[in-house]
């Protein structure tokens, strides 16, 4: 079994380890919750065990069932999961199927407004400029990945999508939207990384419209706990 | 001969009326001038006069040596121009061959950094909301324009860069970075509107660098004035 040696990095909700095997790494979700840039700081107990089990379980139904690469590996405990190192491409994509956060204010629609297809947004990452949005000529044109990168990483966002839509609706939960991150293993494979959890999504419950994610944490809504805790519920059902 | 009927509408630097052709208006350009969204008002002497014998000379060789639809009809007076009335495409397009302005902002990259590929940039006409950079996918999910008219724009704008990045070359300018609308007519043809001016080019000499558009006015740099007739003077020689 793999052992956590040097730490290679600590972020805002992941810490990642080295460890035996140069081209494997862990990571380790911690319950520490950030926003608006880590202006806003705090914890959600339970968050890291609960982003954790959901990442790799839904990252092993987009390899398995929608034939997208991951960097999945193993979960090693609740909080530890072994994956494949790679270098990030340094781009967050974001992937909209209704009008919330950011979008809402910058086209002045209001929150829960539908569109007409997915939106995707591509972000530098980049935390001193704010991680600004960007499009596709910036990218091209700062040399931040090739074009070919750039095309595989929009069809596996938009295959990504779909899919995890479908899902979701039916656990009674509409994915508003959610953050990907890919990066590039030492072979050449482009490969989903990061995470999929309550952290990276907009969840809301398809009847009450009730927010089931970070925003909880972010406009001071209460019971960021229960409502993690509630996705985990709908995924794994009463027993996990 | 047109005459100016009922002014159909005031802009910040131009005024549109009526004239007896319903499928007509006449443009009238004002030395008024802004900045950062309204912000920052002044005058820049002689800009109106300037501004419409620089844009109308340029859409009328975009028409012939490049092949660009544009809405020009015929120059009436020092500050007046007939153009083909258009539904506006609320959308600004910006072309950029060197990092400046909210690029450089943007991606923390200085003023002058050169590209990999021209950038093209699409910007919500919105002055309450700031006219926000938006993308491809947001506008096809809020259907501000047709996918088709969205690539035909595309098309025209690179094309129409090609060209004046070489014209202006032969002036000792560089073209660094430039703003297009684009209107349909009543007949459904897509073309150019709006200016082509040092109101919305940044223009640069190609050898001492020294700016030679409205940046003089909004960063304060000084006579502006004289640099609107340097351009002038470049394009029509000195006995304009």
């Amino acid at each position: 079994m793999a052992t956590k040696l040097r730490q290679l990095y600590e972020g805002k909700a992941k810490k990642v380890f080295e460890c035996e095997d140069p081209t494997m790494c862990i990571v380790s979700y911690k319950d520490d919750a950030t926003a608006f840039n880590g202006l806003k700081k705090g914890t959600i107990r339970g968050k890291g065990v609960i982003n954790n089990r959901l990442t790799n379980y839904l990252m092993q139904k987009l390899e398995k069932e929608a034939g997208i690469p991951t960097h999945f590996v193993q979960e090693l405990s609740d909080t530890d999961t072994l994956v494949r190192k790679v270098d990030i491409v340094p781009l967050e994509v974001i992937v909209r199927n209704v009008v919330a956060g950011s979008l809402s204010k910058r086209v002045g629609k209001e929150e829960g407004t539908s569109l007409l297809c997915p939106v995707l947004e591509f972000s530098y990452k980049d935390d001193e400029l704010g991680d600004p949005m960007v499009n596709d000529y910036h990218i091209r044109a700062m040399g931040w990945c090739s074009d070919e990168t750039l095309e595989k990483i929009k069809e596996y966002a938009l295959r990504i999508n779909d899919y995890l839509v479908s899902y979701f609706k039916t656990l009674g939960i509409d994915l508003i939207d959610f953050k990907l991150e890919f990066g590039i293993t030492a072979d050449g494979t482009l490969v989903l990384a990061d995470e999929i959890s309550p952290d990276t999504c907009r969840f809301w419950d398809s009847t009450t419209h009730e927010k089931l994610d970070k925003d909880r944490f972010r406009r001071d809504l209460g019971d960021a706990e229960g409502a993690y805790r509630e996705v985990l519920r709908r995924v794994f059902g009463d027993n996990n």
